[in-house]
């Protein structure tokens, strides 16, 4: 194997892969990244693959001897990270076939690998349904969404994000339990409808993989494929019945809130640090267009801030866990966001005010008096 | 006590004195800040204290009511920290002589603490020696010396940084027994001569103090108090015998080796991440007008990088801590910088090439061949 390539592309490639490589390997092999230069087409490819999460890449190079060979992560990475600007050569010398000379201006680095021949192969097959949408579409959706999954491994299928693929476009959805988020997105090209949970782990892989051209996504028995152009990410799926969430979503409110979303933001994460000290509990109060929110840690001291707001309904008093609160705000990209509500017992939603279509659903939490 | 400031003054003076607030109180006010409101001056002081060292700031302020009261340092930054721009109020309600309330225009916090009277006193005497030095030259001192201290606690002495203040200016020394920098600054109004040991966490805290001014030094009976303006940093010094370091100091050489410093540094840390992986040793090849650093890691790989030089003397194969090596060199703020040696046994002198007047000494180490 012999190549030239520049630093910089097998930098950004090396990083990505390297996503994919477990930090503590059930096999030697999988702590490597298994790199293949291919003559006929110039190209070099890279992959990283923990038996359930692989990512796969191809850069441009110039290949003189093709050839294939699995080497370290970490320290292959770390050595081309601090690397200078510009060319680099990548030779295996015949003489000592697992180990990789990787040549700048300055010196070399010799890397000690292993046979690319135990390297397991990655499940690439682009069968069964299929859909291709705007990675602009897929981030959008992913961000609204994926912090809202279960960090609860006992709850498998909570564990991933949930992806309802129709003629009109994905739907995405991430619940805990406690809080569910909602994006509906329009577009992509798709035969029929179907759905699958992803791993969160490989959706926010994926979110760090997505340029602005299209990604299209393959699902056949138990495993997902994702393709941005020459850019792979294979994952299972996770089995199980995805919950019947639109039914938790209340259609009809008796109150509803409209309201800034920054000073709303700011003042909840001040509120936070004292929220933080006692029970993670924020109490909102509704009432003289404003909300006040306020939290109460006995012995250690309390906070109480007003934000103005358009308020329809009654006045009410409603608790939530802070950290649901603030993320379901942070979510949101508008200016302004809705909150509608029917009584203190009840799931409280939250809606960007403008285009996109999201709901965030919030629990909120009893607090005895 | 009742008194209105500026967000970002209180928030600039709560995280200076936060530094010398322990992690692990070994009483419970010590975990606090004291703040104390002086209507006479106008000023609000800080302070924080460790039992061993302790910070005080003061800022101007609009005080109404005088007062002072201790308050949770971790919890009130935190709070202070994410309040907006602008004025706030600090305010203590008679019936409640335990609790401030920080008001802003959005809200208010109420803020548990403990009374003054329970805060230890610093001691901030302003007797003994005494020296007046510029702050970049203080600053420059500590910079090119603090990274040697030991970290080894049994090596009481070694902990500290070494300050000797003569008619001439100060040098500043640190060593660890197998590294020795030392940096002697120019000017500096003093009386007589003197020399101390501090605490590298003293010094370390003292740095982030330093404006452009004059810093004033106090020593007294095991006690150092620094002035810079408003602001004070006390700390008890280190007991014993400071090693006589200038003795180790080789001063005849029979090789020397001109270089310049950003490709020498940038090998090295390169190199660094083969050493890494075996015993951190870095050996410099120095032959034909050129510094080649190589590094051997068994069974993972190796890096070979050369840097051109000027040299004179024989050809000469030397080994390092790769850590010392970089430490030392990234000390030196010059474009180029020199190697003075004798023997693969003795030790290795680093010098800047130009004005400032520093050495650092790293020890080599023994290569089983």
């Amino acid at each position: 194997m012999k190549f030239v390539c520049t630093q910089s592309d097998l930098n950004i490639h090396l990083s990505l892969v390297s996503r994919a490589v477990p930090s503590r390997p059930s096999h030697p092999v999988l702590a490597n990244v298994l790199v293949v230069a291919n003559k006929a087409t110039n190209q070099v490819s890279l992959t990283g693959f923990d038996l359930s999460i692989g990512i796969k890449t191809s850069f441009l190079a110039e290949v003189e001897t093709p050839g294939e060979i699995t080497l370290p992560a970490r320290l292959f990475s770390d050595i081309v990270s601090r690397l200078p600007d510009g060319n680099l050569i990548l030779e295996i010398d015949p003489e000592h076939p697992l180990t990789v000379r990787v040549s700048s201006l300055f010196g070399h680095y010799d890397v000690n690998g292993l046979g690319a021949e135990q390297y397991p192969d990655l499940p690439l097959q682009q069968t069964g349904d299929a859909i291709a949408i705007a990675a602009e579409t897929l981030s959008q959706g992913l961000q609204g969404t994926l912090f809202a999954v279960s960090g609860d491994e006992t709850k498998q299928v909570l564990t991933g994000g949930h992806l309802k693929v129709s003629d009109a476009g994905i739907e995405f959805a991430a619940t805990d339990g406690h809080r569910l988020a909602v994006v509906q997105t329009i577009g992509g090209e798709t035969g029929t409808g179907f759905d699958v949970t992803i791993p969160a782990k490989a959706l926010s892989d994926l979110t760090r993989m997505m340029g602005s051209g299209k990604v299209s996504l393959h699902c056949d028995q138990g495993q997902a494929v994702f393709q941005v152009g020459d850019q792979y990410l294979t994952t299972r799926t996770l089995e199980g019945q995805y919950p019947n969430y639109q039914v938790l979503i209340p259609k009809n409110f008796s109150r509803q809130v409209t309201i800034e979303r920054k000073p709303l933001a700011a003042a909840l994460d001040r509120i936070a640090i004292l929220a933080d000290q006692k029970n993670n509990v924020v109490k909102l109060t509704i009432a003289n267009e404003a909300v006040t929110l306020s939290s109460e840690a006995p012995d250690v001291g309390s906070g109480k801030e007003t934000v103005p707001a358009q308020v329809a309904g009654d006045d009410i008093e409603i608790a939530f866990n802070v950290k649901y609160l603030q993320d379901a705000i942070r979510a949101i990209p508008t200016t302004e966001l809705q909150l509608q509500m029917n009584t203190e017992k009840s799931p409280v939603i939250l809606t960007p005010v403008g285009a996109l279509q999201m709901t965030q659903l919030v629990m909120p939490v009893q607090v005895r008096q």
